[in-house]
Protein backbone atom coordinates (compact mmCIF):
# COMPACT_ATOMS: atom_id res chain seq x y z
CA UNK A 1 0.00 0.00 0.00
CA UNK A 2 1.39 3.60 -1.46
CA UNK A 3 1.97 6.36 1.59
CA UNK A 4 0.42 9.34 0.05
CA UNK A 5 1.93 9.75 -3.33
CA UNK A 6 5.30 7.76 -2.04
CA UNK A 7 5.79 3.85 -2.75
CA UNK A 8 6.88 1.94 0.37
CA UNK A 9 10.44 0.98 -0.60
CA UNK A 10 10.52 5.37 -1.58
CA UNK A 11 9.00 6.31 2.13
CA UNK A 12 11.52 3.83 3.65
CA UNK A 13 14.53 5.35 2.13
CA UNK A 14 13.03 8.79 3.32
CA UNK A 15 12.62 7.60 6.25
CA UNK A 16 16.44 6.32 6.15
CA UNK A 17 17.65 9.76 5.22
CA UNK A 18 15.54 11.48 7.90
CA UNK A 19 15.83 9.22 10.26
CA UNK A 20 18.92 7.23 10.54
CA UNK A 21 17.14 4.34 9.08
CA UNK A 22 13.90 2.90 8.46
CA UNK A 23 12.00 2.10 11.58
CA UNK A 24 9.44 0.11 11.48
CA UNK A 25 7.42 2.24 13.96
CA UNK A 26 8.27 5.31 11.26
CA UNK A 27 6.79 3.14 8.18
CA UNK A 28 3.48 1.83 10.08
CA UNK A 29 3.14 5.87 11.24
CA UNK A 30 3.53 6.70 8.06
CA UNK A 31 -0.09 5.12 6.75
CA UNK A 32 -1.16 7.00 10.03
CA UNK A 33 -0.57 10.07 9.04
CA UNK A 34 -1.76 9.49 5.83
CA UNK A 35 -5.07 8.07 7.15
CA UNK A 36 -5.27 11.52 9.22
CA UNK A 37 -4.58 13.78 6.33
CA UNK A 38 -7.39 12.12 4.58
CA UNK A 39 -9.94 13.26 6.81
CA UNK A 40 -9.36 16.85 7.35
CA UNK A 41 -11.75 18.67 5.49
CA UNK A 42 -10.28 20.53 2.12
CA UNK A 43 -8.52 23.83 3.11
CA UNK A 44 -8.63 24.09 6.93
CA UNK A 45 -5.34 24.67 8.66
CA UNK A 46 -4.53 22.26 10.91
CA UNK A 47 -1.89 21.02 13.48
CA UNK A 48 -1.09 17.94 15.25
CA UNK A 49 -0.97 16.09 18.81
CA UNK A 50 1.33 12.67 18.91
CA UNK A 51 1.12 10.98 21.65
CA UNK A 52 4.24 9.78 22.09
CA UNK A 53 8.14 10.49 21.39
CA UNK A 54 8.90 7.75 19.64
CA UNK A 55 9.01 7.49 15.44
CA UNK A 56 5.52 8.97 14.86
CA UNK A 57 6.60 12.25 15.51
CA UNK A 58 9.08 11.86 12.50
CA UNK A 59 5.89 10.91 10.77
CA UNK A 60 4.10 13.75 10.78
CA UNK A 61 7.30 16.06 10.01
CA UNK A 62 8.20 13.92 6.77
CA UNK A 63 4.23 13.89 5.54
CA UNK A 64 2.94 17.32 6.85
CA UNK A 65 4.44 21.13 7.13
CA UNK A 66 3.84 20.12 10.96
CA UNK A 67 7.06 20.38 13.09
CA UNK A 68 8.33 20.65 16.29
CA UNK A 69 10.16 24.07 14.95
CA UNK A 70 7.87 25.82 13.91
CA UNK A 71 5.01 24.55 16.70
CA UNK A 72 2.72 23.30 14.62
CA UNK A 73 3.35 19.53 15.72
CA UNK A 74 2.86 19.07 19.71
CA UNK A 75 4.24 15.66 21.59
CA UNK A 76 2.69 14.71 24.59
CA UNK A 77 4.22 11.25 25.81
CA UNK A 78 1.60 9.46 26.60
CA UNK A 79 3.25 6.45 25.33
CA UNK A 80 0.20 5.37 22.77
CA UNK A 81 0.72 4.65 19.36
CA UNK A 82 -1.89 7.65 18.17
CA UNK A 83 -1.74 11.37 16.85
CA UNK A 84 -4.42 13.50 16.38
CA UNK A 85 -4.72 16.55 13.32
CA UNK A 86 -7.04 19.10 14.72
CA UNK A 87 -8.73 22.74 13.03
CA UNK A 88 -6.38 25.41 14.92
CA UNK A 89 -8.83 28.03 15.01
CA UNK A 90 -11.25 25.11 16.45
CA UNK A 91 -9.91 22.65 17.50
CA UNK A 92 -12.08 19.62 16.12
CA UNK A 93 -10.13 17.00 14.29
CA UNK A 94 -9.71 13.57 14.12
CA UNK A 95 -7.65 10.87 16.31
CA UNK A 96 -6.17 7.99 14.51
CA UNK A 97 -4.82 5.18 16.63
CA UNK A 98 -2.77 2.03 16.58
CA UNK A 99 -6.09 -0.37 17.08
CA UNK A 100 -5.01 -3.62 19.18
CA UNK A 101 -8.19 -5.24 18.07
CA UNK A 102 -7.00 -5.33 14.05
CA UNK A 103 -3.50 -7.35 14.69
CA UNK A 104 -5.04 -10.18 14.76
CA UNK A 105 -3.74 -11.29 10.99
CA UNK A 106 -0.35 -9.60 11.67
CA UNK A 107 1.93 -11.95 13.95
CA UNK A 108 5.15 -10.40 13.14
CA UNK A 109 3.50 -6.75 14.30
CA UNK A 110 2.09 -8.19 16.99
CA UNK A 111 5.57 -10.02 18.91
CA UNK A 112 7.40 -6.37 17.33
CA UNK A 113 4.52 -4.10 19.12
CA UNK A 114 4.36 -5.94 22.53
CA UNK A 115 8.36 -7.01 22.36
CA UNK A 116 7.20 -10.76 22.55
CA UNK A 117 10.17 -11.55 20.76
CA UNK A 118 13.97 -10.37 21.55
CA UNK A 119 15.35 -7.80 19.13
CA UNK A 120 17.86 -10.40 18.03
CA UNK A 121 15.22 -12.87 16.97
CA UNK A 122 12.99 -10.43 15.05
CA UNK A 123 12.35 -11.19 11.20
CA UNK A 124 12.71 -7.35 10.38
CA UNK A 125 12.04 -8.44 6.57
CA UNK A 126 9.23 -9.79 7.52
CA UNK A 127 7.84 -7.47 10.14
CA UNK A 128 8.28 -5.10 6.91
CA UNK A 129 6.14 -7.03 4.83
CA UNK A 130 3.36 -7.34 7.21
CA UNK A 131 3.63 -3.12 7.47
CA UNK A 132 3.09 -2.54 4.02
CA UNK A 133 0.20 -5.30 3.18
CA UNK A 134 -1.47 -3.85 6.28
CA UNK A 135 -1.25 -0.22 5.42
CA UNK A 136 -3.48 2.30 7.33
CA UNK A 137 -5.87 -1.21 8.30
CA UNK A 138 -4.54 -1.69 11.66
CA UNK A 139 -5.82 1.46 12.59
CA UNK A 140 -8.90 2.98 13.62
CA UNK A 141 -10.34 6.97 14.24
CA UNK A 142 -12.62 8.81 15.58
CA UNK A 143 -13.35 12.82 15.95
CA UNK A 144 -11.97 14.49 18.28
CA UNK A 145 -11.96 18.41 20.20
CA UNK A 146 -8.47 19.23 21.39
CA UNK A 147 -8.40 21.00 24.57
CA UNK A 148 -8.50 25.08 24.51
CA UNK A 149 -5.18 25.35 26.10
CA UNK A 150 -3.71 23.97 22.98
CA UNK A 151 -5.46 26.34 20.88
CA UNK A 152 -3.95 30.24 19.64
CA UNK A 153 -0.50 30.97 19.12
CA UNK A 154 1.94 31.48 21.67
CA UNK A 155 4.41 33.84 22.44
CA UNK A 156 7.49 34.57 24.15
CA UNK A 157 6.98 38.10 25.24
CA UNK A 158 9.57 40.47 26.36
CA UNK A 159 13.17 39.47 25.72
CA UNK A 160 15.81 41.00 27.73
CA UNK A 161 19.46 39.83 28.26
CA UNK A 162 20.65 37.71 31.12
CA UNK A 163 22.99 39.01 33.11
CA UNK A 164 24.34 35.58 33.91
CA UNK A 165 25.18 33.93 31.11
CA UNK A 166 24.55 37.21 28.67
CA UNK A 167 22.19 35.40 26.15
CA UNK A 168 18.82 36.69 25.26
CA UNK A 169 15.78 34.91 26.82
CA UNK A 170 12.36 35.55 27.43
CA UNK A 171 12.20 38.04 30.86
CA UNK A 172 8.96 36.46 31.86
CA UNK A 173 10.97 33.56 33.25
CA UNK A 174 12.53 35.99 35.88
CA UNK A 175 15.37 38.15 36.59
CA UNK A 176 18.35 35.39 35.35
CA UNK A 177 17.07 32.78 32.29
CA UNK A 178 16.43 29.45 33.27
CA UNK A 179 19.56 28.33 32.26
CA UNK A 180 20.92 30.26 34.68
CA UNK A 181 18.61 29.18 37.27
CA UNK A 182 19.63 25.46 37.44
CA UNK A 183 18.11 24.20 34.36
CA UNK A 184 20.75 23.99 32.06
CA UNK A 185 21.57 20.22 31.17
CA UNK A 186 25.13 20.16 31.64
CA UNK A 187 27.08 18.50 34.32
CA UNK B 1 28.03 32.65 3.15
CA UNK B 2 26.74 28.88 2.57
CA UNK B 3 25.07 26.33 4.72
CA UNK B 4 26.93 23.12 4.61
CA UNK B 5 26.89 22.29 1.03
CA UNK B 6 23.99 23.79 0.41
CA UNK B 7 23.58 27.49 -0.54
CA UNK B 8 21.87 30.16 1.33
CA UNK B 9 18.89 30.27 -1.02
CA UNK B 10 19.46 26.15 -1.28
CA UNK B 11 18.64 25.74 2.41
CA UNK B 12 15.73 28.66 2.58
CA UNK B 13 13.88 26.28 0.44
CA UNK B 14 14.88 23.58 2.34
CA UNK B 15 13.51 25.18 5.18
CA UNK B 16 10.35 26.20 3.23
CA UNK B 17 9.31 23.18 2.25
CA UNK B 18 9.67 21.41 5.65
CA UNK B 19 8.83 24.29 7.94
CA UNK B 20 6.45 25.52 5.94
CA UNK B 21 7.86 28.94 5.37
CA UNK B 22 12.04 29.88 5.52
CA UNK B 23 11.74 31.30 9.02
CA UNK B 24 14.99 33.55 9.92
CA UNK B 25 15.98 31.45 13.02
CA UNK B 26 15.82 28.38 10.71
CA UNK B 27 18.61 29.96 8.52
CA UNK B 28 20.46 31.32 11.20
CA UNK B 29 20.13 27.96 13.22
CA UNK B 30 21.55 26.42 9.66
CA UNK B 31 24.63 27.93 10.08
CA UNK B 32 24.87 27.05 14.29
CA UNK B 33 24.71 23.30 13.68
CA UNK B 34 26.40 23.55 10.79
CA UNK B 35 29.49 25.36 13.33
CA UNK B 36 28.94 23.09 15.98
CA UNK B 37 28.75 19.57 13.54
CA UNK B 38 32.43 21.10 12.17
CA UNK B 39 33.98 21.02 16.30
CA UNK B 40 32.72 17.17 16.19
CA UNK B 41 35.69 14.55 15.86
CA UNK B 42 35.71 12.55 12.66
CA UNK B 43 33.99 9.22 13.71
CA UNK B 44 31.91 10.41 16.83
CA UNK B 45 28.42 9.12 16.56
CA UNK B 46 26.20 12.27 18.63
CA UNK B 47 23.89 13.33 19.90
CA UNK B 48 21.84 17.23 20.40
CA UNK B 49 20.58 19.23 22.75
CA UNK B 50 18.43 22.06 21.87
CA UNK B 51 17.90 24.82 24.45
CA UNK B 52 14.45 26.39 23.03
CA UNK B 53 11.76 24.98 21.00
CA UNK B 54 11.51 27.56 18.36
CA UNK B 55 13.16 27.03 14.80
CA UNK B 56 16.12 25.96 15.71
CA UNK B 57 15.05 21.99 16.62
CA UNK B 58 14.21 22.00 13.03
CA UNK B 59 17.86 23.23 11.99
CA UNK B 60 18.75 20.42 13.44
CA UNK B 61 16.96 17.71 11.92
CA UNK B 62 17.63 19.16 8.53
CA UNK B 63 21.20 19.23 8.70
CA UNK B 64 21.85 15.86 10.89
CA UNK B 65 20.50 12.62 11.37
CA UNK B 66 18.93 13.44 14.70
CA UNK B 67 15.48 14.15 15.27
CA UNK B 68 12.67 14.20 17.84
CA UNK B 69 11.44 10.92 16.92
CA UNK B 70 14.39 8.96 16.96
CA UNK B 71 15.66 10.43 20.29
CA UNK B 72 19.18 11.44 19.32
CA UNK B 73 17.84 14.94 19.47
CA UNK B 74 16.39 16.71 22.81
CA UNK B 75 14.49 19.66 23.26
CA UNK B 76 14.78 21.42 26.72
CA UNK B 77 12.81 24.86 26.24
CA UNK B 78 15.24 26.87 28.85
CA UNK B 79 14.24 29.73 25.95
CA UNK B 80 17.96 30.62 25.00
CA UNK B 81 19.07 30.29 20.94
CA UNK B 82 21.51 27.93 21.45
CA UNK B 83 22.15 24.25 20.83
CA UNK B 84 24.65 21.71 22.06
CA UNK B 85 26.43 18.14 20.07
CA UNK B 86 28.08 15.98 22.61
CA UNK B 87 29.15 12.25 22.05
CA UNK B 88 26.05 9.73 23.16
CA UNK B 89 28.55 7.55 25.08
CA UNK B 90 30.98 10.02 27.27
CA UNK B 91 28.51 13.34 26.64
CA UNK B 92 31.38 15.11 26.16
CA UNK B 93 30.36 17.81 23.27
CA UNK B 94 30.58 21.72 22.04
CA UNK B 95 27.40 23.95 22.79
CA UNK B 96 26.78 27.28 20.15
CA UNK B 97 25.29 30.01 21.41
CA UNK B 98 23.77 33.32 19.69
CA UNK B 99 26.58 35.38 20.78
CA UNK B 100 24.68 38.95 21.97
CA UNK B 101 28.12 40.92 21.76
CA UNK B 102 28.62 39.89 18.47
CA UNK B 103 25.55 41.68 17.43
CA UNK B 104 26.54 45.15 17.15
CA UNK B 105 27.07 45.33 13.56
CA UNK B 106 23.56 43.31 12.67
CA UNK B 107 20.87 46.47 13.12
CA UNK B 108 18.19 43.98 11.54
CA UNK B 109 18.56 41.09 13.31
CA UNK B 110 19.47 42.72 16.36
CA UNK B 111 15.78 44.07 16.44
CA UNK B 112 14.45 41.04 15.32
CA UNK B 113 15.76 39.17 18.04
CA UNK B 114 14.87 41.27 20.95
CA UNK B 115 11.61 42.35 19.00
CA UNK B 116 12.08 45.79 19.01
CA UNK B 117 10.18 46.54 15.36
CA UNK B 118 6.77 45.61 14.99
CA UNK B 119 6.46 42.39 12.69
CA UNK B 120 3.99 44.37 10.05
CA UNK B 121 7.73 47.05 10.00
CA UNK B 122 10.48 44.53 9.70
CA UNK B 123 12.84 44.46 6.95
CA UNK B 124 12.69 40.49 6.12
CA UNK B 125 14.40 40.96 2.84
CA UNK B 126 16.99 43.35 4.74
CA UNK B 127 16.95 40.65 7.40
CA UNK B 128 17.83 37.56 5.02
CA UNK B 129 20.96 39.50 3.46
CA UNK B 130 22.36 40.37 7.31
CA UNK B 131 21.65 36.79 7.99
CA UNK B 132 23.65 35.41 5.49
CA UNK B 133 26.04 37.98 5.56
CA UNK B 134 26.48 37.39 9.08
CA UNK B 135 26.53 33.67 8.93
CA UNK B 136 28.32 32.07 12.39
CA UNK B 137 30.21 34.97 13.13
CA UNK B 138 27.48 36.09 15.48
CA UNK B 139 27.90 33.05 17.49
CA UNK B 140 30.38 31.77 19.62
CA UNK B 141 31.27 28.11 21.35
CA UNK B 142 32.40 26.57 24.48
CA UNK B 143 33.43 22.44 25.40
CA UNK B 144 29.96 21.61 27.67
CA UNK B 145 29.48 18.22 29.47
CA UNK B 146 26.12 16.89 29.10
CA UNK B 147 24.23 15.41 32.39
CA UNK B 148 24.73 11.84 32.87
CA UNK B 149 21.05 11.33 33.10
CA UNK B 150 21.16 12.28 29.23
CA UNK B 151 23.40 9.37 28.45
CA UNK B 152 22.35 5.95 27.38
CA UNK B 153 19.34 4.42 25.88
CA UNK B 154 16.21 4.72 27.22
CA UNK B 155 13.52 1.92 27.25
CA UNK B 156 9.75 1.90 27.40
CA UNK B 157 9.86 -1.14 29.67
CA UNK B 158 7.26 -3.85 29.41
CA UNK B 159 4.26 -3.05 26.90
CA UNK B 160 0.63 -3.54 28.09
CA UNK B 161 -2.79 -2.95 27.49
CA UNK B 162 -4.77 -0.85 28.74
CA UNK B 163 -7.98 -1.83 30.09
CA UNK B 164 -10.15 1.38 29.71
CA UNK B 165 -8.77 2.70 26.03
CA UNK B 166 -7.97 -0.59 24.85
CA UNK B 167 -4.61 0.42 23.30
CA UNK B 168 -1.03 -0.60 24.34
CA UNK B 169 1.08 1.38 26.83
CA UNK B 170 3.95 0.70 29.12
CA UNK B 171 2.89 -0.62 32.08
CA UNK B 172 4.96 1.06 33.97
CA UNK B 173 2.72 4.52 33.69
CA UNK B 174 0.11 2.53 35.66
CA UNK B 175 -2.44 0.13 35.47
CA UNK B 176 -4.14 2.15 32.98
CA UNK B 177 -2.50 4.32 30.61
CA UNK B 178 -1.58 8.05 30.98
CA UNK B 179 -4.20 8.88 28.76
CA UNK B 180 -6.96 7.14 30.40
CA UNK B 181 -5.10 9.02 33.96
CA UNK B 182 -6.49 12.57 32.84
CA UNK B 183 -3.03 13.59 30.43
CA UNK B 184 -5.12 13.58 27.29
CA UNK B 185 -5.03 16.77 24.99
CA UNK B 186 -8.32 16.24 24.71
CA UNK B 187 -11.86 18.43 25.63
ZN1 LIG C 1 21.50 33.08 31.71
ZN1 LIG D 1 -5.85 3.92 28.19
Amino acid sequence: MNIGSHTFEEFKEIARRFHGFPAPGLLLGGYMVENAKARMPEGVLYEAMVETGKCLPDAVQLLTVLSVGNGWMRVVNLGRYALSLYDKYTGAGWRVYLDSDKLDHWPHMQSWLIKSTPKKDQDTEALYREIEAAGDTVCSAYPIQIHERFLGKSSMGEIGWCPVCREYYPTRDGAVCRGCQGDAPYA
